[in-house]
């Protein structure tokens, strides 16, 4: 990282998105006072720790940052190398996306009679930029790096513990598969030390 | 670990107290209602991951398992190497601490106009045994491995983000010095990952 690691950013997303979740637990609220804090948090690119960075050769990354012990949210961080992409995919929960590095897309997808097909446009995602997921809103998308040189991430919000979520990949053909996502990571960041900032404003 | 490891107790144990950290501030019914919980988790040994039971030659560590984003509680493994102890120290906050492994030994002190003085019995701590501190029950004291020739873990939760918490440690002249602890661990544990414990119970 090139320039001064801000934990604190992270820090302060979690406590608002916990007094959030303390005040309500209605998808409508929760999404319109959300994508503004998200907003915040990624308009910077200096808080996220090099291990929630790294791309694998092998598949996107999907790094826990913080899950809320009542489950009511989580916060990953989605790393995306060189030309690699989801299956389609449903969440089952609501979710918001805020891109922080590089560029991705999303194509969001509707069940026909013959299976899956194009629900929209597709959107490309720049760096700043939020949207959002739910079972009310769509559900349903395939998402991709739009970068075929670059590794990009986007840091992600769900209103339950993802890696516990029994949801579903579609085939083409209209075939549903069972999936849980787990995490990539056995660590998560400690952005709770405030022994130095603290010190240093005294 | 040559048992199982079980991460679902302490992910238990953060949703028990965030519930009731959720329901009261005040500092009686947290210490009634926590110690108990504290005491359930401390009756096994066998979901702390090995990074956080890592004695460090030079003094005790203190692994953040958990930090509350509203920084209503935390919740730290302190490691003792054979023969270390801390200094006479206060929290300024409430705290309970509950044997894990090996054995402790708790010295209460109190201020005299001479410096600091032993303010009571010591107490061994034993694992399974869990031990008060506050401002209101007696706040300052040091704490020692009780094993000269092994390493002891205790799990330590206080009312606040005790590393960033602005506290004292006290010299038997009485001298007072301002310190704030820190952790001794940039990473916490991922206890969130139930893809294959919810595969499982399918
Ligand atoms: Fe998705
Ligand atoms: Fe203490
Ligand atoms: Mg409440």
């Amino acid at each position: 990282m090139t320039v001064p690691y801000q934990p604190a950013r992270l820090r302060q997303f979690l406590a608002e998105l916990t007094r959030l979740v303390n005040d309500t637990a209605e998808e409508a609220p929760l999404l319109a006072r959300g994508r503004p804090l998200l907003a915040d948090l990624v308009r910077h690119d200096d808080w996220l720790a090099e291990p929630y960075t790294l791309p694998s050769p092998v598949r996107y990354q999907q790094y826990l940052l913080y899950a809320d012990p009542l489950e009511r949210f989580s916060v990953v961080s989605f790393v995306w190398g060189p030309g690699q992409q989801t299956p389609i995919h449903n969440h089952t929960v609501w979710g918001l996306i805020g891109m922080l590095r590089g560029a991705e897309i999303s194509e969001p997808f509707v069940r026909t009679a013959e299976g899956w097909r194009a629900g929209g446009p597709s959107h490309r995602l720049r760096p700043g930029m939020v949207e959002a997921v739910s079972p009310t809103l769509g559900d349903v998308h395939r998402v991709s790096n739009a970068l075929a040189d670059q590794v990009s991430i986007s840091i992600h919000v769900y209103g339950a513990n993802i890696g516990a979520v029994r949801r579903s990949v579609f085939l083409a053909d209209g075939t549903e598969k069972p999936f849980i996502s787990g995490y990539s990571n056995a660590t998560l960041p400690n952005v709770w030390d405030r022994s130095q900032e603290t010190s240093a404003a005294a």
